[in-house]
């Protein structure tokens, strides 16, 4: 099931996605190919996953980014199912997974981006999903590989074990309370990355953060999942912590209110004020305040509103989106 | 029944009132009496009133105001029986009609002020019952009266008729569309006042204006309530016509609602906001867009959420009248 469908088992942790850079060995790096040579390695990675791999054959649905329109692309990476570079550019494949839980991009900045993503705390569950795909493309695929440096890949910050491990959290105690900076600080000072929604220079819409490794050279993939593990866990119990100082906040919970106030009335809501709308009402339910149960999960709501998945194929202006985003809101709230 | 809870007959008219100001032939002005003149002349008062005229001190019950607490007093101002000076200085006494639509108050700026507040649009109905009141007060007491001037007064603006006529409209369309700088302008320009819901020097809290003659000499009375009516009617028309105009206004729809769901859900709001908000909704049901039948009317709500009023004679602080009001106000709009 897509990540953010999933039933949640910690109020936190909103989803763990794993992902692993390759290259074939045989090519340069995408960026230094011409287009042409760009198609012909392409075709080469589509013909072997498609063809020659009989499991990822089998579960996995190919769209190539040519035939999709702007906003199918942008809805892929709405969905976290391709990257918002890729959904941009327009180049390139994906295969999906049939469970939408994994996606393996072609020509991104590496020749293949494998990921795996599943809704709340689950390391441990998607960095095993991940090395077993993994190990069903190697079966066709010859990766670029040093003895000394490990994977390598185009960016040199990926080279090693080409992993990215990262966490999805909502935080809005800790960001309510002014502690989130303590926590981001300590955080990077290990030589863990915090970021917004959308990656890198994103803002924490929604009060989501996401926590990932930096390094991944010199340590094991093992490790990383641990430390991150480690540390993820750690903030989730301060946010839990912060979150009782804010019980008995007047202006807190009059603050929540209102804001789910705004949901259930507003006839246009922009596609970031209602994040922040929703994390309100997320944090007022935690807190045992709001208890007007809704018809849908509201970080299911955050993401089904954003601008291409609310247009749902069909172009709507941005103020169309933000009446039929209020709308959805009002109804499911 | 006293203004606010009178059905309104018209959305935009509000209240009517007429008031007469009087002062005692054998004595100086209030302001120019000593403390014991003061008392004698308020003794003097409420005697005649009392106990020489069958009608008033039937109809009547008098409140000293230094038998009354402050909250009291300002209770008595935010239903306008009262005028703010008196519940601040908390001299003198007033005379209320049992159904709260009139008022005579002692030793405040005048030795005697005539009130006759109504909800809706009832200038001429007003009118005569305060003449009939004020008839009925001549029957016992001589008034200060000159052959050229009329009626003479401490402040030289009320001298001749002695009258203040004024109709409170509630003008949020010709607000939200900036057209209310131009009818002030006019109106003005032709010698009324237009002054907030508090009178002299208060803003227009609630989109509430009030519409008053500002000349009392060398007119009639009848010429006074001819002129505010003609004028306030056309404001009306005016208002009306500005509200058409809103009516596919998506931002103004959008800003409606969202003032509903905020009144539906906050848990403190102030008596300022309040009012704004409740505008809002009265609009929206004006405009025939919020559909949702509320327990009380709003105009109601602005009145007895007013800071003395919510208190209801028990001491609160503004914390706990914040959360007072928005209680009251969740529950009947």
């Amino acid at each position: 099931m897509i990540w953010y469908k999933e039933k949640q088992d910690n109020d936190v942790i909103v989803s763990t996605r794993i992902r692993l850079a390759r290259n074939l060995e045989k090519y340069p790096f995408t960026e230094t190919l011409t287009n042409s040579g760009k198609e012909k390695v392409l075709g080469e990675l589509k013909e072997s996953i498609m063809n020659n791999n009989s499991t990822l054959s089998k579960d996995f649905t190919l769209y190539e980014m040519k035939n999709l329109k702007k906003s199918e692309r942008q809805s892929l990476a709405e969905k976290h199912l391709i990257s918002p570079d890729m959904a941009k550019n327009g180049f390139g494949a994906v295969f999906i997974s049939n469970d939408e839980n994994m996606s393996v991009m072609l020509m991104e900045e590496d020749h293949l981006r494998l990921q795996v993503i599943m809704g709340g705390n689950k390391l441990k569950e998607a960095f095993d999903l991940a090395n077993k795909v993994d190990d069903a493309l190697e079966e066709n695929l010859d990766f670029a590989f040093s003895e000394k440096f490990g994977y390598l890949t185009a960016c040199p910050t990926n080279t090693g074990t080409g992993m990215r491990a990262s966490v999805m959290m909502h935080l809005p105690a800790l960001t309510i309370t002014g502690n989130i900076g303590k926590i981001i600080s300590s955080v990077r000072s290990i030589g863990l990355t915090v970021r917004g929604l959308y990656g890198e220079g994103s803002k924490a819409y929604g009060n989501l953060y996401q926590i990932s490794n930096q390094i991944t050279l010199g340590v094991t993939e093992e490790e990383i999942i641990e430390k991150l593990q480690n540390i993820t866990s750690q903030i989730a119990k301060h946010e839990i912590e912060s979150r009782d100082e804010l019980k008995q906040n007047d202006a807190v919970i009059d603050k929540l209110w209102r804001s789910y106030g705004t949901l259930k009335f507003a006839r246009q809501i922009s596609s970031m004020e209602s994040k922040a709308l929703l994390s309100d009402v997320i944090l007022g339910e935690n807190l045992g305040i709001i208890d007007i149960k809704g018809k849908k999960p509201k970080i299911e709501l955050m993401v089904e509103t954003e601008p291409s998945l609310i247009m749902d194929k069909k172009e709507l202006s941005p103020e169309e989106r933000d009446k039929k985003r209020a709308e959805l809101l009002r109804e499911n709230v």
